[in-house]
């Protein structure tokens, strides 16, 4: 029994069984993680290319060590240095990749339906690392780990889900893949930035954060672009926190226990106060180590597919 | 029975023996190639050095996966993080590399002659991989054994190389290749770009592309530069494609099976129509995966110069 | 008997014994770069991250390598392509590479105090790779395993020091080191660069080159930073070297048998002459070659406070 399809491009192409079958196979590698030879040699002679055309210290880190501890060869390809900006196209680029004997290809782009079309056009195993606002898969796969590691189950627990959903791929991939695993999901926000019709995905919007973190069970929190700063979505970070930044106060609205978590790279006092992202319920680093895990196991499972 | 020099500079210090070596040992490494671990430990804990001072991403990452594949160490200096900027002269970051303790250096440098250079000034095994307007010689080595792959001998075979001849490194070193295995070459583009006294060079020159392809065995087209649009060399894309643009009518030219060739990457709807690119002919693809096999046969050969 | 340090993040905080049991350790894992296979499996399974805030060829490789001769896997992470354009704290960066699972984090930085910074706040091995002004310890520890292999010892040898020692981490940890082995050490430089309150560091401060090199043992010329030019620290690159750029005139003041040495990259001409740096003087490519050894012995010597 492995995995369906021989590439990760996205949650939506998941089914439940899917994913906890990635989620098994984690557990098994981050007990790999905690020895002292970190390594197995399990896809020795393989070929791991990181393909970025967007920058990424946290995600192309994680993915290069993922492909080296499972011992696979890896080479990093980035947009600054490639021949992109030789004018060649994407696909030609891949297939070029693919020719040089490229087993798995990380993809990241600016461009949503990037990781869709190349494993459309490729024989090698695609990973979507990120494209555009459409789906970061394995980001949700190490937050669905993290929230399994500590309240065992996933099904009907309240995950809130805090700022700019409109533009997050992160927020896309984690309300599929918490929804396919049974959990209540509100998204919470500035309108401009959650927008009502997002109820169409089978959650809860709110703009109101107090309203919207009552009793929640898992926190979490999204990076703010700067960048949207003062360009209609909202008037200034310092606003942004008064309404929409994770406080000590304001976490006391949810359960007890709730978790605070975080995709990195964080803005401390924009969308969270430091205390809460050190605070005792915070597993943001957790979070980090956990995604080397998956993502080994997501590797690992695409090589069975291809046999 | 081995090469004779520590450094492969250019084809035009290799005899036809040489070469031939090249290629029959590249041949048993496309071999591993096919395999489910496609790596040999014949290097290992030997350090190949990829010093590039132009952007690469196909040439450089073949290279780093040749040199993985033999088990060698690899290290990545490219220009833009490099102490270049601090102004350390060539020869100096060269021999630093090699105290470093660098077995290759793969270069790949703006002016011609910088391969030479260093190979008469360092003790370490120097590969160019593209200097100026000089040499490219793996690639004319890989574009070589795709022939021999597909025709089985170059004696005698008419090969048309189409471009910007004048500014292109695998277009000389191609020239000295199929010249020294006993091909006829052909040199077809405006007359800017292909001036008549390159005919020196034992070559037929052409710049009316129907009449150069006639009855060509292989059709190697040259990447040209945007760059050179509207300074004098030809007019506009347009213009070029119009009269030297590979086009499947004009293929039709050549002979019935003709090869269609292109060292990458490609500006397709420029010097070559997608449906030839992709077509029954083109052996592209191909092209980049032999380039592999050849670059691990280059290295794995000059090793056993130094003994 | 090992370090008692997880990290190495000065000269300051060593005493004799440490750097003794360095420099010993390193002359162990020369013998390994003598060898065909230049590899030991020491630390395979381990991380080395190498943080890089400032652009640099020669300490980045050179880390890199002797990380990759103890077998450890190793990631580059520098400024350019990293999430800290994003606004990340430099904390946060760090701790992120810590839950990847990193073993040692090798860290530049433009500003003095980062690794001490970093060590302080992470339980891996941090190695200070230069921070700032303050200091780049594994430099100093190179130039004395170089000044070893050729003196045998250190104490009571004269040293002298030339050039930008203000602005110089490299003269900062040298000074240290060299003291704490019983040296004597000469500052020599432009009184702009060499002010007197240096003398401080129990050491003699010249502003006449001829006078400061008379019987010296040692000779360590700094890199110049070209953009000091005409700011006030002396008007022109011509100048300084007139003024204190070794010639081999100026050199005969020292002993007869006194090494040249120099941290690279080597501006020729301006603070140093070429028929210099190449002399037989020179052990300036030794000192790169141990720069590898020396780095192999730090990484391999604090794995082993860890345990």
């Amino acid at each position: 029994m492995g995995l369906k399809s021989k590439d990760l491009v996205g949650i939506k192409e998941l089914d439940a069984a899917d994913i906890e079958l990635i989620l098994d196979t984690a557990s098994g590698f981050k007990d790999v993680l905690t020895r002292d030879i970190k390594k197995v040699p399990a896809l020795r002679g393989k070929t791991t290319v990181n393909l970025f055309y967007e920058p990424s210290t946290r995600t192309r880190t994680s993915f290069e060590l993922a492909a080296k501890r499972l011992s696979t060869d890896v080479i990093n390809v980035s947009v600054s240095t490639s021949s992109v900006v030789k004018g060649e196209s994407l696909r030609d680029t891949a297939l070029t990749i693919q020719a040089l004997g490229a087993d798995f290809i990380v993809v990241r782009h600016s461009c949503s339906g990037v990781a869709h079309f190349l494993a459309k056009n490729l024989d090698a195993s695609v990973v979507n690392a990120g494209d555009g606002t459409n789906e970061h898969p394995t980001q949700a796969l190490l937050d669905l780990f993290t929230i399994m590691e500590k309240r065992h189950v996933v099904r009907d627990l309240d995950v809130a889900i805090v700022g700019d959903i409109l533009h997050s791929r992160v927020a896309k991939s984690n309300i599929y893949a918490l929804k396919k695993l049974g959990a209540r999901v509100r998204l919470i926000g500035p309108p401009t930035l959650v927008p009502a019709f997002m109820r169409e995905l089978g959650v809860d919007v709110y703009t109101d954060m107090d309203e919207g973190l009552r009793d929640a069970d898992i926190v979490m929190m999204l990076r703010i672009q700067m960048e949207r700063q003062g360009r209609g979505f909202f008037p200034s970070t310092v606003e942004y926190f008064r309404n929409w930044g994770l406080t000590a106060e304001r976490l006391a609205k949810a359960k007890k226990n709730a978790l605070v978590m975080h995709p990195g790279p964080m803005n401390r006092g924009v969308e969270i106060a430091s205390d809460v992202a050190d605070g005792l319920r915070s597993v943001i680093l957790e979070q980090v180590t956990n995604g080397l895990a998956v993502r080994m196991a997501v590797l690992y499972l695409l090589a069975g597919v291809k046999g």
